[in-house]
């Protein structure tokens, strides 16, 4: 049987077509060179007038570093402020790639469970109460990844108020799925300015601009730690392509044409499954705000709930869901929902219907 | 005074159209989304490929991981390789990248140097007395940078047999400058099958293809070494732009015609220089084997050689060539080779011609 591939991080959109004329543009004028370390100027100038435009926040180009993708942003805004025994908070659940990271870079994960019955709401009491002296950083996802959930801005404050209170706790929002939203923009961490010398933010093109074959990625960091972060760039890879980063200047240029194109898209498959899944007796889910995914907690179909069940783990789970009905799903263990999986829904129309189906088929066995 | 850019790690030479066509091709096929960590098997097999139609070698691809450039693939062979307290032999004159890729992934540079009166010539005695129980790593750079240098298989030769009696000691050998050799090829550490368990290659794009701004280099090396590679870089950011890496194999399969069209550029203008240079009393260079670079020994024009001089440093020297002349070069204090200085010549022919008149108006003052 064909596989779906409802595990993937990526859309099935292709590139923009305006992201491509940059390139070619860029290279019309033989811009083939080493470019600067930080970033060419005009990704950085495009990145920073986003920021005015949508949030209000004037901020200047030296504190936005681009990177080989928004993984090694997070890499090197790690390696640049985490000391050994450094505690890491992080909303769980969270993207995978994240305890490797803190762990690499000497970091200790502390994990802190959102609740999906009060929709992933921000646990802020369990936060207080996790914070030690200790603690050097906290993570947040906004829109989270795998949950889709975008907090709202009485929640952000909140956690500004926290980081007030503890005045050597450094904050990290990655927002990479910003952009496709469905309902209010995310609030952006940047916008507490009062907190700008602790708080940084990591995005990327990847997701909200169906560039992830380009590999450009930012930091917008504290200036102490952003220099810190260009000076391992530059002793240990160099500055990104300038070709990619044309064709990613104009991305971003152009990011609300696109973005409503892709929204357009994705926006009646969001609703499409969630019939589906609706429609399941016992499956739990939230309806992501932003992005492509949904959290599915399969907790109803594992043993004890399910006594009759043959799975044990989410795990289980998923090899058979592959297995029987060739649907590949990932399994939430590393993303700390350890009876959940994650499943994309930006599949073009006729393999989405197809999955659908075939999930019904194995769910109601 | 305009200011003639002689210190720059790169040629004068854009990306070779045959390398644009390779992206163009790929983006024509909409290979815009994530690819392998390890690489593309098209580049590898190119890679692999050229390493058996050239120096005989059989090369499984799964030796191969392409990284985001050179200095990429040092980095992570490095971290890959090294533990604290770890020793790591250069030869001097190096790559001034070397020592902090060295640093900042524990080892400790002990540093020999190669006599430029003997021709660089390898410095064995002095290396079979540097090397310890805790030396890890022998670096060279074959072709050299600064110096151009092309080891003789004799040389290389005696590196391998010291290393049969040290089989705890492995090589790295840096063959970035390779294809631009205006005699013998370079001998490929890699024939020495023999060690092929303890002898890692790193190479790239960014010389002998005038593909700087495309960020693509890879690394061969024993498996054990190369999975630990590989899986930093899927942990840290990702696999290479498979647009780039598209650029790269056409480049790869077209590298005989390449090399050709830049080397009958740039070997009439390694021989007006040494032309110029040897007209001048007291200077001391070496003519390369290969690259687009000189090594000048300025000693004798700096005191005490010179009692009369201005300057007591190389970069004294280099700063007053700047500042009166308008000629930048790149002083060698952080390449092992303190009073030189490292000259490129690969510009356009007029702007070549103006340097060398400064240059000889600046020296005989």
């Amino acid at each position: 049987m064909d596989q779906i591939p409802m595990h993937l991080g990526v859309s099935h959109f292709t590139t923009p077509k305006v992201a491509v004329e940059g390139l070619q543009e860029a290279l019309l004028q033989n811009d083939t060179f080493y470019g600067p370390t930080k970033g060419t100027l005009s990704l950085r100038q495009a990145i920073a007038k986003r920021h005015l435009e949508e949030d209000g926040i004037p901020l200047p180009e030296s504190q936005i570093l681009i990177t080989h993708g928004c993984k090694h942003a997070i890499h090197l805004y790690l390696q640049s402020l985490l000391l050994p025994s450094d505690e890491v908070i992080m909303l769980a659940p969270y993207w995978f790639a994240f305890p490797d990271l803190i762990r690499l870079n000497g970091g200790t994960l502390v994990s802190i469970e959102a609740n999906p019955e009060e929709n992933y709401a921000l646990p802020l009491e369990a936060i207080k109460k996790a914070v030690t002296p200790n603690t050097k950083l906290l993570i947040l996802s906004n829109p989270g990844n795998p949950t889709g959930k975008v907090y709202t801005q009485k929640e952000l404050q909140a956690m500004a108020d926290l980081a007030v209170e503890h005045p050597l706790l450094h904050i990290l929002s990655d927002e990479i799925y910003d952009g496709l939203q469905y309902a209010a923009a995310p609030y952006s961490f940047l916008r507490f300015e009062h907190l700008r010398d602790r708080v940084a933010v990591v995005n990327g093109f990847s997701k909200s601009f169906a560039m992830s074959g380009w590999r450009v990625g930012y930091l917008i960091a504290p200036l102490e730690v952003l220099e810190k972060a260009t000076d391992l760039q530059l002793k240990t890879i160099s500055g990104v392509s300038p070709l990619n980063q044309a064709a990613a200047a104009q991305a971003m240029e152009h990011r609300q044409e696109i973005w409503k194109s892709f929204k357009e898209d994705l926006a009646p498959k969001r609703e499409r499954v969630q019939n589906v899944l609706q429609s399941i007796p016992g499956l739990q889910f939230f309806v992501p705000d932003a992005g492509y995914y949904y959290a599915l907690d399969v907790t109803n179909f594992l043993r004890p709930a399910k006594l009759a069940s043959p799975y044990q783990t989410a795990e289980d789970w998923a090899a058979a869901l592959k297995a029987q009905v060739g649907l590949e799903v990932l399994p939430g263990t590393n993303m700390g929902m350890p009876c959940a999986v994650r499943m994309s829904f930006a599949l073009p129309d006729h393999v989405l219907e197809s999955a659908l189906l075939r999930l019904k088929t194995f769910l109601e066995q």
